[in-house]
């Protein structure tokens, strides 16, 4: 698209409150605007990365066969009694609806989810399956901070699998784990985000933590030096050996939590008696999992892990566009040599095409830094009178000319 | 997918609590299952067709110029203070947040996007611009009712223009109307829906409802019998003649409102005290106008107006899958040529794969008929003998026989 049309400005300097590099260069870059502490609202920029992100997500969860579903944020009280979280969640909104009746915004979706599987669930042969979806999430967190990492209302994607025994379940949460190692890869931050042992809770057993070491990190984690896997510091303070490799030597790290997963076993089904008939005849709880992977913090932790002074380096997979063209002279000729990658690349790859005539070439390589997309494009006088252009990844510090004739093919041919 | 894998079970007979065609249906196929009253989940063949709608909204805003954002749902009360709609927006959800801060939910979003906008827009050079987005709303209406027709929360497509002068938004308002009769057009309903004039409330001036004739709607509409083009009731009290061509014989028909369009002007921008500095160097305010469409009612408002008396009957555009692959006998024969179906169209076309063995052939053609995906293929005994499977559409009544080795071409040319 045409940046002279991009809703968005550029704000200079650093922001005033800001309490992250993510929350600082997403905010400056026109990605996120703030609303109230922890409410934002993701401007097309952001939009784009989340929906990129959501996509990545989407491909491994339908790979590992679930089913995407919508659940209301809307939920009745009588559903948090039964699980004894109405009173014991604590940041759970509470509001009144029509005829005054007491209705939570949902946090997580066990006490919807479960009722519903219930409905449908009868026997053996209905297990397993599982259930996602991508849905606004409502935490009355008391300190919310650093821009999207904590926020009272964020994008999460959460699925629930049902299953007639554990062994199913231990089977199915390793498939997941994979799904989560392959998504946080895809992502580009595979090398900086670590599967964490961490103690369950009051409703799972078993739990594990995904977290991306960064210094905005809230999370202090601990990296066995042998094996590479992580514990977090409540398993660290019960159980001073790696669980994995009994290791003894670890890394602290502070670090973001974007992903978790729990084996549930039976606590939710026993509240709402979901059971089904096994093939012995005899009625059981049905044992559950939950995955969840919050989108818009995911978001926050790969700029945190891939940024410099200057700006963002979003990675392919989750970049706004692919390309960025900038135009440096106002001039006739580079306008025609730009207007004309703009057009041959428009509908294969995703180009922002910066034309803005107000503009030095100083503030347009900065924002553009800023902005972050791969690969950028600079057309100028300069390099025209050799009938080339210049091509930069956003990541490295050398440029390279290339030909007007072939730098459509090039740019194709690296996106794909 | 393979049906006995699809979650959502049909339910048999009426459902109990059901006012329209569409909720009966939607519960009875397993589209939607209800929460509370006026609040869904939409299960995974409602999710399909509600994602299918949402796409056809999107290419019609982008071609229009709108830039997809996405603003949050909890708001706060000083910006619906400005606007007197703290007090006076009588289906406002309100609760506290962290610090007894007063919020509320939005139901639209003038009070989000408007600060928004004012901090993008300086000049008369930054305008005109639309923003739009797909989110959920809030609504604590006291009487929910008619499934997805009137609820609490719905899913909703609202874009906001932003215009330095009235003309330049009379000609946005003419551009989104004719987006407003494709995408209509595109989702079945094209025939039913109708352009209708509304005199606009307290924030606007001109507005204009999309109705869709039904007799599940809880408006009433008039239709001129000259032009075609409608006027609500209100209308209709204050001017018994067509604002279009005069007209004055006019048929009465029940329908429900699917889309809406205001011309604003500077209602919003004045509270909130939102100019630009024209031409002239004078300051002015923003001129405004807003768009809206409800996804899950506009669900509603179709399987309203294509459906019989076996149940739904899916536009192609919106289906929840493209072809229903139905194997009758549990034979090795049967199971072979449908399995080999279903293989060489994955990938390319969406099918949902009745291989379930438990069902009775009249079971599943009953439950395909309510379903209502447009194609369906039916793989028997009987019409192997002539190496042929059965090819019917939904909307008619008469099959025809396809020979196995052209079925896949031509289901493949049909769906595109």
């Amino acid at each position: 698209m045409l940046q002279s049309k991009l809703f968005s400005k550029i704000l200079k300097g650093k922001s005033a409150d800001v309490e992250s590099v993510s929350h600082d260069l997403l905010t400056r870059a026109g990605f996120i605007d703030q609303l109230m502490a922890g409410v934002y609202t993701f401007l097309p920029l952001g939009l784009k990365v989340l929906q990129k992100i959501e996509n990545i997500i989407r491909v491994e969860m339908q790979k590992a066969g679930g089913q995407e579903i919508s659940m209301p944020a809307l939920t009745p009280k009588e559903n948090w009694l039964k699980t004894g979280r109405w009173e014991n969640f604590d940041v759970l909104f509470k509001l009144k609806g029509a005829g005054d009746k007491d209705m939570a915004l949902a946090p997580t979706h066990e006490e919807v989810v479960v009722p519903l599987a219930k409905k449908n669930v009868f026997s053996y042969k209905d297990l397993p399956f599982g259930l996602f979806q991508f849905q606004t999430k409502f935490r009355n967190e008391l300190r919310a901070k650093s821009g999207i990492l904590r926020t009272r209302e964020f994008f999460m994607k959460d699925l629930y699998s049902f299953h007639a025994t554990q062994e199913d379940l231990d089977k199915y949460y390793d498939k997941m784990i994979k799904a989560y190692f392959n998504i946080f890869k895809e992502a580009g931050i595979g090398k900086q985000t670590y599967k964490t042992f961490a103690s369950g809770g009051t409703f799972s057993k078993t739990s594990d933590e995904f977290q991306t070491v960064t210094d905005a990190g809230e999370d202090v984690i601990y990296i066995c030096k042998k094996c590479g896997t992580a514990i977090n510091k409540e398993i660290k303070a019960e159980n001073p050996t790696c669980p994995n490799c009994k290791g003894s030597e670890f890394e602290e790290k502070k670090a973001v939590e974007v992903g978790n997963t729990f084996k549930l076993g039976a606590s939710f089904s026993v509240p709402f008696d979901f059971k089904f008939k096994d093939k012995d005849g005899t009625e059981k709880p049905v044992i559950m999992g939950c995955y969840g992977i919050g989108l818009s913090r995911l978001m926050g932790a790969i700029v945190e892990a891939s940024h410099d002074e200057k700006g963002i380096i979003w990675p392919k997979s989750v970049a706004p566009f692919d390309v960025h063209l900038i135009a440096i002279e106002k001039t006739d000729k580079v306008k025609r040599a730009a207007d004309k990658i703009y057009k041959d690349l428009s509908g294969d790859i995703e180009i922002l095409y910066d034309e803005r005539e107000a503009k030095t070439p100083g503030e347009k390589f900065a924002e553009a830094d800023l902005i972050g997309i791969p690969l950028r494009v600079v057309v100028s006088e300069k390099t025209l009178k050799t009938n080339s252009v210049e091509l930069k990844e956003r990541a490295k510090s050398k440029a390279e000319l290339v030909k007007l004739n072939r730098i459509s093919k090039i740019l194709k041919s690296n996106v794909k």
